[in-house]
């Protein structure tokens, strides 16, 4: 049964990502959202597996979304794998080939074409595991104890 | 000035955590609470510094409770500085030389005594960060997201 807890600020692509995130931990892939590899880039969904995996999700809610995005390749050197998360209305014949999707609702997600893998270097998997803790921690500090005065990770 | 925000179902351990976490976000290190490095052991907080340090403190809030922890050798294993962290009302000639000591209330803390350093091995590192990292992630998405269903990390 769906849950009624949509938070009316969510925007379409954050939705994607909540659908996204849910199914990926049915993988034990974690996840964090808008996680900044490095300065000028953010991705959508980044997402970290039982062995270190590192997985990056981009979002798109429409071809507009898609179309004015000129970073995705950006992305690719940050993580083993690439996935685009699009809706059912998504025209998919836009997408590389090359890349993963998903096909993802507000509520869950299913991956649809597995992303080809290209392993991270072991210095940078390290830093994006790092990355990655230190994004997830910052947030859930704040939520666990809304008085803490917050820096950026 | 202090904030009024205390969920009245912390106990004096979670209390100090608290203090404790704000604290070390000040030296840059982000935290989480009742990690678990392995099967039967559950740190009350584990702190990740900006190049990956790994810090252990165990919050004891009064003489009992540290008379009664019969674990903590166990922990040095898994950081590479262990502290302890106690409220100023706590008989701090109890505690171990070779640790280090947090001087702690629900609001703040204050690193009294420098841990000694004892380097992970990188791949216990690792582990550890990743360990983290899962711990993180799994509870900022129950946060963010009420509706998930979540697994133990």
């Amino acid at each position: 049964m769906p849950d009624t807890t949509l938070p009316p600020t969510l925007r379409p692509g954050q939705l994607l990502a909540r659908g996204v995130c849910r199914h990926l931990l049915t993988h034990d892939f974690v996840s964090v959202e808008e996680l900044v590899p490095t300065s000028g880039l953010r991705v959508d969904v980044m997402a970290l597996g039982p062995k270190g995996e590192v997985w990056v999700i981009e979002c798109k809610s429409s071809r507009a979304d898609f179309q004015s995005d000129q970073k995705w390749q950006g992305y690719l050197e940050w993580c083993d794998r690439f996935f685009w998360a699009v809706d059912a209305d998504f025209p998919t014949e836009l997408l590389p080939d090359e890349t993963g999707l998903i096909l993802a609702d507000s509520y869950d997600a299913e991956i649809v074409r597995m992303a080809p893998e290209t392993k991270l270097a072991a210095a940078r998997r390290k830093v994006m595991v790092q990355k990655f803790a230190r994004h997830a921690a910052i947030r859930w500090h704040g939520a666990r104890d809304p008085g803490v005065s917050l820096y950026g990770p």
